[in-house]
């Protein structure tokens, strides 16, 4: 396995990859890798002949009071597992040479990232759009693969791909779940103990939404509510969003038809959790 | 020569020629080419094994009461020119397969386009920017070429495919003049006989102006005022910009020293007309 610091010597490389016609998987990750990060290392290894994973805490993602300097990281480990997942190259570059002096264009979805996660951290599509887009550029993927965890955001990248003509496919595989539920997430590692048992009370509530939509429920205010007062009822939480939306558009459904994606982000102390969960209902009579 | 409309099966296509290691050089245009133009496919035919120009009136680029409807197209005559000139591929889409619905996605870059043009045309450099990583991602140059008369437009394409880290090339050529010393320009057929004579004046000030500076004049200011007074003296001008400026950072100079950019733009009745010069002095005294 390779390790790649310099953006300009792996642009050189997946240059000479592709004129050998090799098929290049992707896996962009921020590094201190979980379980979810590996599924889709895996999945990369079976689909493609070269496996890059890169681990690159993006600043531009983050706003200017969260938390860029303490997010986890831990290489030594990165690169154990990513190996032992299968990747074939692994792309670790500085800051200062993904965004060196005077860097001052982005790449933005507009739309999609006015919802859910858009509101309540204002700049992070923005930054997620534009460094996928330097990676793209970078790697040369013919597929890209994200976790059904961070939904928006792999939503948002397909359609940065298909509008700026990227000829690449966006995979997006489901999300990896600790033995109580939990969403695994790099941000996990905030947590205390205790508040690690509470937090699986976010998918427990998507569990109970999606048991009462198949019981009849239409009312998305009505399954809203009811996950509020689920997670609620634990000490500690702060809700940021709970949604019941299309998930092609991410508009908030009303009436529950069809297909539905129910998403969720909460403050428990100061962690930010996600997680969600699609709902498809049988066909709708005529 | 082949004419493709179908911005997926150019991308094929182009993605088959870098496989085989093809060197591609291209010119975007939004068509009814002139010398100008032609120069760069010259250029483009000399350096590379195969030659796309693209022929795209980009709606994006304009505001909206610019000349998007009126810009002057003539297909069959651009179509006889580009392959007299070399080209291999004509990339002709529309509108409606570059921008499908839902299309909601844009490149930009900050800082270059704050200045001279970016100040009247508010969104045109946004559109660009967009529209040239849509075409770079379709076509997969190794190099572009774009001509030196929209420097600035150049000058930001460079910064967008170094920002986003675009593995080609791009090479700004010189500006083709008619005989009277008018930069050549698809908007010149908007001209009057008449007008065209006067539009002689823009280049003649710019020429008047480096005799100025090789002659020692250092302030910008003066500069600019001769320039001014020299293109008011002919009737029918408004100047929309003069600019004495750093030619790498297009910042305005006050004391003029080593290398400037001048640049202007001046509406000549309801035509907006665009031109620069760049002047090297020699090695300052220490």
């Amino acid at each position: 396995m390779k390790i790649v610091k310099i953006p300009s010597k792996l642009s050189s490389l997946s240059r000479r990859m592709k004129e050998k016609g090799k098929r290049i998987g992707f896996v962009p990750t921020m590094g201190y890798l979980h379980e979810g990060h590996l599924s889709l290392i895996k999945r990369a290894r079976k689909e493609n002949e070269i496996v890059v994973v890169s681990i690159f805490v993006n600043p531009t993602q983050f706003g200017p009071r969260e938390d860029f300097k303490k997010y986890p990281r831990n290489l030594k480990q990165d690169i154990r597992l990513s190996k032992e997942a299968g990747s074939d190259i692994i792309f670790y570059p500085s800051v200062g040479s993904m965004y060196p002096k005077g860097c001052s264009t982005y790449a933005e979805t507009e739309g999609l990232s006015s919802f859910m996660c858009g509101l309540s951290r204002p700049a992070h599509f923005k930054g997620v759009t534009t460094i996928c887009t330097k990676l793209f550029n970078i790697v040369r993927p013919d597929i890209a693969y994200f976790g059904q965890k961070d939904y928006q955001q792999a939503l948002i990248i397909k359609r940065l791909a298909s509008d700026l003509n990227m000829d690449l496919k966006i995979k997006i595989l489901p999300i990896i779940r600790e033995a109580s539920g939990l969403a695994m997430s790099s941000r996990n590692n905030y947590l205390t103990l205790s508040q690690r048992n509470k937090a699986a009370i976010l998918y427990q509530s998507l569990k109970m939404a999606k048991a009462l939509i198949m019981s009849g429920e239409k009312s998305a205010s009505k399954v809203k509510s009811a996950i509020r007062r689920m997670i609620l009822k634990e000490k500690g939480f702060r809700i940021d969003y709970i949604t019941v939306a299309d998930p092609h558009t991410l508009k908030e459904t009303k009436h529950i038809s069809s297909k539905v994606l129910i998403a969720l982000a909460a403050w428990l102390g100061k962690t930010r959790l996600i997680d969600n969960i699609i709902i498809s209902l049988g066909r709708k009579k005529c």
